[in-house]
């Protein structure tokens, strides 16, 4: 553990110095670096070398790499003994569109203040160049206050997050030797609330497959052969229905063998958190969870799986009606898993289940939409333990260890690629409308993120 | 009953003229009266009028009347004893594209040859054009044998029937009186097969209902809420999978109380047609008949009622995969009605079921497209004898009385509007692309099609 005082003095360099952090920060605001639109294949390229050029005049040994998609960073600080942490944030942004909807141009980030907090808006601001800088700006603090950082530290920078990710796993297959370390820092998640640090130590999985219904060679007049012949939306829907019980639990044949239940430690540190069913529910409009009806809201989200049509269509769907018996109709359908759950496995029971529900003159195509294991950091490891003091330390509260119901498939690839746990620590907050107009990063996540990432460093450290 | 050696001067009539109706029908074929499309409302309007102008040619006294769409043709003949007709057709056509799929000019109208039959290829040659004139051309033949019709006649052609057709019940309803017969006729169905000639009296009718499940107030990420969130694509496909039974058959309540079966002369007299279910089904690349197992597909078809999910959709259903819970998820549901069933009485049914399975955090929003009873034609009446008469003597093979699953409005119009029954007699064939590219109508069915209304005009006669 770092001495407090080095730690002061790092913090004295963040706090003296945020003003020209808040500078570079706009500074990559402004390039454009939105990655699913390939006319901004430029600015994700200047953005990356920008990047690299920041973190060569911190030390580090740093340059963009090639994909076939945009470059990666790769930084590595030099060798010294102690713990190795590998971090990662990404620096491509999300489209701008509806542009009408800003109310300041998204590339010129502007510092404004809102209920009574001020606020940098701008795209990215929060998702991910806010987030990254709060740790690259906590290297420099450390760098400029003791010359050095307390351990060694390497850096992953994508820049194809918000375009579906495909160029990162082989890179980081191509170079695991390089890219081994002992712990992988990420942040691009939320605080648990304003006063509130986190830790995300549990992220389900995902198995998402479309299956296509086909009955008849082409569509039908539903007067001509309306009972006759088969309809594919009838046997879809038939398909989708038997999916969930009445009592929410999902059907599928072993489904839940392989989930286990959550330590009564975690039971309980869930329910001090202070979860509000109602508010959480009510801010979507609803206040019946769907789910299995003995499970808490959270359980249901962090620790049992689900099964989600997050898409169906057949026949006609335009505006007023038209009497026909489709040939197809298909569905977009995904698993969230959890700990211990096989995606091969859940997909192989879903495909057995549909391939028996499926009637004579009805044939169905299954198409993969990638598959992923949930992720969960060991409660008792130590570098979770530090890193939860640091965060602690920081924000005069202790930090807590949550669950999403989403997926990060990064973390998924740190742990099967490269044998890595990750601690997903962030500062965003749910009201900072990532992806969407007028994207903000409330400035005390900004320097109070800078902050918490001097103090985990120097906890991280022997 | 008309001395047959007049029918006999008649006919001699239609085979003399018979190149003059085909320039006729030319001539009305190269019109372009789209009716959905408002850039061809002058063409509608100028079909109207010419058809007008043809039936005062015959001495009719007719128009073309104004409604809010295209013109609604109403002709009368000459006051006399005896039965009144009231013949219906449309002089409106179906859209041309895929413009390129066509071989010839769809309004420039040929006459070709095709597996040793002449054909006539058009827009509108089979549906309805050709099919009108053939009635138009029977009148024509008796005046210039005869110096009239054997009976009163009048005409009223719609302008709209491809468009929703929605001016013309209002219309019947405000003319009423004027509209008054004892028949109604309507030329725009098929022959049974190519030798044996039909009248359709049983149609089923139509309830089509569309309902709109919400649940929350905005789509959700499926990570962030997947089981805690009522997911309104699971809901309705449990609603859906809820309308029919393992067995084929619809599991409202009360939806088969109104239903008679057939009496034991129509089955046997079904059983009759060769009806080949194989071969049928077949054609649509199917084998199995998905309605209730007990019953044969002609009584399915003709005689028992279905529910048809024609169109649904809920989520994300582009390429790829987002995984978002949505907020609404709709379907648009028709019910196929037989005799004896109330539509009112169905779409209550239905709602009422729909409105009990709907889970708490949902609401249901129905929207109501249509509804129209089952039409039949009692078996023992005496027009339908002498119709059926009359086309038995053309074709030298008994006419055959049949059932259609779709349904035709207009027959539902006739009977609630006017109180006529309709015979539905026409002579086209399940091969003439009506809709398509490449519609045609056999020379045969035209030529043979005017004889036929001369005879079942002379069969009406006292």
């Amino acid at each position: 553990m770092t001495n407090p005082a080095t730690i002061d003095a790092v913090l004295a360099k963040v706090d003296s110095g945020l003003d020209q952090s808040l500078e570079r920060l706009f500074h990559l605001l402004r390039i454009k670096s939105i990655s699913t639109d390939p006319a901004y294949a430029a600015e994700c390229r200047r953005a990356a070398d920008w990047i690299a050029g920041e973190l060569n005049g911190l030390g580090f040994d740093a340059s963009a790499r090639p994909t076939p998609g945009h470059p990666v960073v790769v930084a590595h600080g030099p060798e010294q003994p102690g713990t190795h942490a590998l971090f990662y944030a990404h620096y491509d942004v999300q489209p701008v569109d509806p542009l009408n909807l800003w109310h300041t141009d998204p590339f010129d980030p502007q510092i404004v203040e809102k209920d009574g907090r001020k606020i940098i808006v701008a795209r990215g601001a929060s998702d991910d160049k806010g987030q990254m800088l709060t740790f690259i700006e906590a290297c420099r603090a450390w760098k400029a206050a003791t010359g050095a950082l307390p351990i060694r530290v390497s850096l992953m920078l994508e820049g194809e997050e918000e375009s579906g990710g495909k160029n990162l796993p082989p890179f980081m297959r191509d170079n695991a030797d390089e890219l081994k370390a002992d712990i992988a820092l990420v942040c691009d998640t939320d605080m648990w609330d304003r006063q509130t640090p986190s830790i995300t130590t549990m992220l389900r999985g995902l198995v998402a497959d479309e299956i296509e219904i086909t009955a008849a060679n082409k569509d039908l007049h539903s007067g001509m052969f309306g009972n006759a012949a088969r309809n594919p939306n009838q046997v879809l829907a038939e398909i989708i229905a038997s999916l969930r019980a009445p009592d929410g639990s999902v059907t599928l044949p072993g489904f839940y063998d392989d989930v286990a239940e959550i330590s009564p430690e975690l039971k309980a540190q869930w329910a001090g958190l202070g979860f509000d069913d109602k508010a959480f529910l009510g801010e979507a409009g609803l206040s019946v969870p769907a789910g299995e009806q003995s499970r808490s809201v959270l359980e249901m989200l962090w620790a049992r799986p689900t099964c989600e049509i997050n898409g169906m269509i057949g026949g006609y769907t335009g505006d007023g009606f038209k009497t026909v018996i489709p040939a197809k109709a298909s569905a977009k359908i995904s698993f969230r898993l959890v700990s211990g759950m096989q995606p091969d496995k859940i997909r192989a029971a879903f495909r057995a289940h549909v391939e028996k529900m499926v009637p004579p003159d009805c044939s169905v195509k299954f198409t993969p939409h990638g598959g992923s294991p949930a992720i969960t950091v060991p409660a008792d490891g130590e570098h979770l333990r530090r890193a939860l003091q640091g965060l602690s330390d920081e924000w005069n509260k202790p930090a807590v260890i949550t669950g999403s119901g989403g997926s990060i498939p990064v973390a998924g690839d740190f742990k099967s690629i490269l044998g890595l746990d990750t601690l997903l620590i962030g500062f965003a907050h749910v009201d900072d409308q990532i992806h969407s107009p007028n994207e903000k990063y409330d400035l005390e996540s900004f320097h109070r993120g800078i902050r918490s990432w001097v103090r985990v460093l120097g906890a991280l450290a022997d």
